[in-house]
């Protein structure tokens, strides 16, 4: 059994982990659909937008565990950010010539949302909620 | 290659999503250690306490992929609830002596918060938050 589907969900988590959000987007389908938790994403710059301000804020990602096969990849890890320091995440993609085409992202906005809530409610959001 | 873990980890899927708790359970080991978006869950009563109101408001729940070896299983779902009609999950589990003895558990608190606040907010929360 190949995994081509892994080899690319793999390099696009080790780009985007490693900081590199262009690199990790090159593995992303112009025209991707992507279930996340905010509702469906519709295409690479939705995608980059949603992606965006997670990378930019990330600590570490370390992964949990990953499969896949020559289609789908299903993976999932951990991470620390500077807004919230336990954000696990797990992905599952279809992968088509390459690229993602399909994707279902799923982590738990509850401390994203309690931790801009303090920053706002410490009257400092401009400065540390990015 | 076999796959012990993965078919333990889909015995426990469908238990669960065809509403039968007790099943489930039968593969969760008793010192479970579970990572869990509401924090750190150990021993299969705390599992049991965590599953337990998931369960009894499931409409239904289908399988998104499901991959595993020997040791391990990652399995991503979507599923309906009377509260959150759009609730997917993701699980990874580590398995021994064909039980569930180590598990990460991702899903979004978000709209499970919002709903019952909604409830809350309609002065009925007795009657449909459980």
């Amino acid at each position: 059994m190949t995994r081509a589907a892994l080899d690319v969900a793999l390099a696009y988590h080790h780009a985007w982990a490693g900081g590199d959000l262009d690199a990790a987007l090159s593995y992303i389908a112009d025209d991707v659909v992507c279930e996340a938790p905010p509702g469906r994403l519709t295409g690479r710059d939705a995608y980059r937008g949603f992606l965006e301000p997670y990378v930019s804020q990330l600590v570490s990602a370390t992964l949990i565990a990953a499969f896949g096969d020559d289609d789908t990849a299903l993976v999932m890890y951990d991470s620390v950010t500077r807004l919230v320091d336990r954000a696990p995440g797990a992905e599952c993609v279809h992968v088509e010539g390459g690229r993602i085409v399909r994707s279902w992202f799923i982590f738990d906005r509850a401390p994203f949302m309690a931790a801009r809530a303090a920053v706002v409610g410490s009257g400092d959001a401009e400065g540390t909620a990015s």
